[in-house]
């Protein structure tokens, strides 16, 4: 049986768009003499639609699509993901599910058994979930068809609570009675830098523990904050990987089951950290753009690592001619940083226009001079220009349209160190989810792979955020390592302060950073959408109450 | 058998407060020869503490302070709600439950079944359903525990699929047939206007329909966005309501089910939408600053009703010796505007500030000369005198720690005609869930209620944002109370473009109207936490993907 993996990028609600890009797979698939053609999961509608499922119009449009795509597969197979109805009289109003079609006919649903409600997850919100276990029969062959989570049985729990798995049910194990001859598994699975191998491992598992092949098929693309990676790949039964589709792009690939051997190469590899993070973002911006009918972008240009690791990962997205970068100097601001700023604009080949913010500084002072009278100069001020910064980028935003994107990263948003209503606006934070840390070897790696576009003294200067005379990073932060590995213990690893202690961090350092996180809660609440790239992003995936007590 | 219905108010991970707060009420509980007082869901922690949840540390807290209270039930029985885990080796960590404690021991654990997982509620993400029914055995009765959600096994499911109901599972039916002298139920229920009498109705049909009482503890205060209403109650076995707790405040109150003729006196009455939309903003703003620790507020006044009805609520709840209000006058402002202003603050007896920003104005116009050169005046001017109104609110925050509080409506919010950045700033959202036209009818109850404060010009003028001559804002929308009835057909209602149309509406308003509505997702998701009054309010209870196509 001939079998194509088909890897696409699917917009939310677009339904002509997906369906174009599914039909012209399946017509392409047809002239391969393909069996059977597989789509991934709510292919028809993307993923996550969220609280559009809750509208009836919506669902009725996904069930049209189906319809339509039907009439095309007259001689070939086609698997691909929808939410449909849930018939029965009481519980959720959908299903999350596969529709095995053929000769223009819906021939079978499978439904979606294991519904994640972690992180970014909240399928339970819409699907219910199934309990039926069938196998597709098609040509002579048995084939369980399964979607995404439904493999993840023994996913890990959340928190620290040692519990051995999230579910008790493993659909694999229902199936396998059934005796298939191969597993398809249609997913959803975004990216993240800590769960990049994760993923693979779960599916070798699994080929092992059941000895059957297993074809997985993820989508790429970026929706919003969500990056899908792609990485569509088939296991034999022994947990060999014969096939691999490419990472972070669209890719479609055969695979003829009954001669398995002629597939061992040119499998694309897991790109390593650093690699998968730049890809990501890339994606992220790209598709943010494309997808919103959007073009251009402004940033503002601090002379700082931020900034210019930021401009860099646009101009790869957008194109260096749709890009505008804007210098906002005060009397704070010296002179290599705008210096910086001008050099790295023009290795980007990109617009720049220095304004000149400091009339508009002293005019705040001057307008509130009566008001302040007897106070004394303190963050207030920074904040001020900070804000003054934010007010001209949406200003050259509402008037040309171009889009403003953020440039603040994880270590900074996480404590609090940035202006809400300043240098934390824009419609979409690309470092967002990139430790300080993290944003320094993007910066090498940029250097390394895309030629020197980033100054050399922009890298070795040390962090200020130039606010008031002389300020460093560091005068009131730990030094950024020190600073990220204790927000990546608490964040992304969920563990106490005590337990962070134990690690020989410096007991009042571990207190003081977690203070300023929890603090900050009320300021992320308001922060732009922010591209995911680790398994615990800001954003959706982490839902923190504001009034509340930390303890 | 004498039973206190304790209607209380707590603070998300404060164990210190809640704890007190519980241990009083039994120890003046244990004075009246009360024989079970009863507190509400997670009282121990707050509802909800959401991803606290998942730190162990917290759970530890729960089960620490669980240890604590015990000591004080010599000589009462006590149910009350947390947090305990799941010792299954699969399966969520926590089950959300209900304790009996007596004697100095928890007697008894029961676990919540239903788990909410709509709109606001995610409970399913934390807590594993309870499938073990039990009863109580205490001083000869036999009580049935339950957990909120446990009674509403009917619920409508959302979104007009014609389903029955959205659970499959009732726990009354299972709990009646061990036959129990009366129900008890722990909720954190928060307050909707429009499902405010769907509470008693669900439980009265209850008591009728399986014949035993319903004891129903609800509790109040506000966390962040959620306002719970308390209104706690108790129903005989023919469902007639024999007693009835405050509304929006603490309330303790006995009842000896042996003798229960006596109560049927003093129920509080459920306040009507406009009352209970006012007491709830009241409750949602004292509540977010005492618990934060805060103490007083700035808004902005513009001449115009939204700001006038939210300075109007905010003095009610901080005093008005805790607000400041600034007037931000351009050019475009019209003398009525800042004399309605002046007249406004005079009557509530707060401090105001007249801050001119026209040179700030000016000054971002030299500014931006020169980039803005051969354009014409359009909406980026008028944003940017909304977002130097921003500013100089959250600088006089900054410098005085007055908290900047946020006075736009729901239908602006919904159609996007709003600044982000600008006047969508602030800590909080007070009108946020407030359509237009309650909007006037809140400054009417306000002045028939509270005193005149609300001058008559400020509610006969017609509105307009005043940020360019002769502005008004009906140049570009409909008049509200059409604006309006489209608005929660769509954000309420879920109705379909089609379904509205219907409704006799003309087609190009509904289809200008929705496409405002889907296009101002971005803005949205960077509001502020809304207090939450209706049963869909911008915020965690409406998710919506923001690169999407909406059709």
């Amino acid at each position: 049986m001939k079998i194509a993996l088909a890897q696409l990028n699917y917009h939310i609600g677009n339904f002509d768009h997906n369906s174009k890009k599914i039909i012209n797979a399946i017509k392409e698939a047809e002239q391969e003499n393909i069996d059977l053609i597989i789509f991934s999961e709510l292919s028809i509608c993307g993923y996550c639609p969220l609280d559009l499922l809750e509208q009836k119009s919506f669902i009725k449009n996904c069930l049209k699509t189906l319809d339509h795509i039907k009439t095309f597969t007259q001689n070939i197979g086609v698997i691909l993901g929808l939410p449909t109805i849930n018939e029965k009289e009481k519980g959720k109003n959908l299903f999350n599910s596969a529709a095995f079609i053929y000769q223009g006919t819906v021939k079978k649903i499978f439904n979606k058994t294991l519904l994640p409600t972690y992180d970014i997850f909240d399928e339970y919100r819409y699907f219910e979930p199934n309990n039926i276990f069938e196998l597709l029969e098609f040509k002579n062959k048995k084939i369980a068809v399964t979607i995404c989570e439904d493999l993840w049985d023994d996913q890990k729990v959340y928190g620290n609570f040692d519990k051995e798995a999230l579910y008790k049910n493993a659909p694999l194990e229902h199936l396998s009675k059934l005796n298939p001859d191969f597993v398809i598994n249609i997913s959803a699975s975004p990216y993240s830098y800590n769960q990049a191998k994760d993923r693979e491992e779960i599916i070798v598992k699994n080929a092992i523990k059941y000895s059957f092949p297993i074809i997985y098929v993820n989508q790429t693309g970026a929706n919003t904050d969500l990056i899908f990676d792609g990485g569509s790949f088939v296991v034999d039964k022994k947990g060999n990987k014969i096939l691999g589709c490419r990472y972070f792009e669209e890719d479609v690939r055969h695979i003829d089951l009954n001669n398995q051997d002629t597939y061992y190469k040119n499998i694309p590899e897991i790109p390593d950290k650093i690699e998968g993070i730049y890809n990501a973002l890339v994606l992220g911006i790209k598709d943010y753009f494309a997808k919103s009918g959007l073009k251009n972008a402004v940033i503002g240009l601090s002379g700082g690592i931020d900034s210019a690791v930021t401009l860099a990962i646009i101009i790869e997205a957008l194109g260096n001619e749709n890009v505008t970068t804007l210098l906002m100097p005060t009397k704070y601001s010296s002179q290599h940083s705008i210096d910086d700023s001008i050099e790295m604009a023009n290795r980007c080949n990109v617009n720049y226009h220095i304004l000149n913010i400091e009339k508009l500084r002293i005019e705040f002072d001057k307008t509130l001079h009566d008001i302040f009278i007897n106070t004394k100069p303190n963050v207030t001020e920074e904040n001020i220009q900070a804000r003054i910064r934010g007010n001209i980028l949406m200003a050259y935003s509402n008037k040309f349209g171009n889009i403003v994107l953020n440039t603040s990263n994880k270590s900074e948003l996480a404590v609090g160190y940035s202006t809400l209503y300043g240098d934390m606006n824009g419609a979409l934070s690309v470092l967002g989810d990139v430790y300080k840390t993290d944003v320094y070897k993007l910066a090498n790696y940029i250097n390394k792979t895309k030629g020197n576009i980033i100054p050399e003294n922009i890298i070795i200067k040390e962090p200020s955020a130039e606010l008031r005379p002389d300020q460093k990073d560091n005068d009131s932060l730990p030094d950024y390592d020190v600073l990220d590995s204790v927000l990546f213990a608490y964040i992304e690893q969920k563990l106490s302060t005590e337990e962070i202690k134990y690690k020989g961090i410096n007991t009042e350092i571990v207190d003081h950073i977690l203070r300023l996180v929890n603090f900050s809660e009320y300021k992320r609440s308001q922060a732009p959408p922010t591209l995911r790239v680790s398994s615990k992003a800001f954003g959706s995936g982490r839902k923190m109450p504001i009034v509340a007590k930390f303890n």
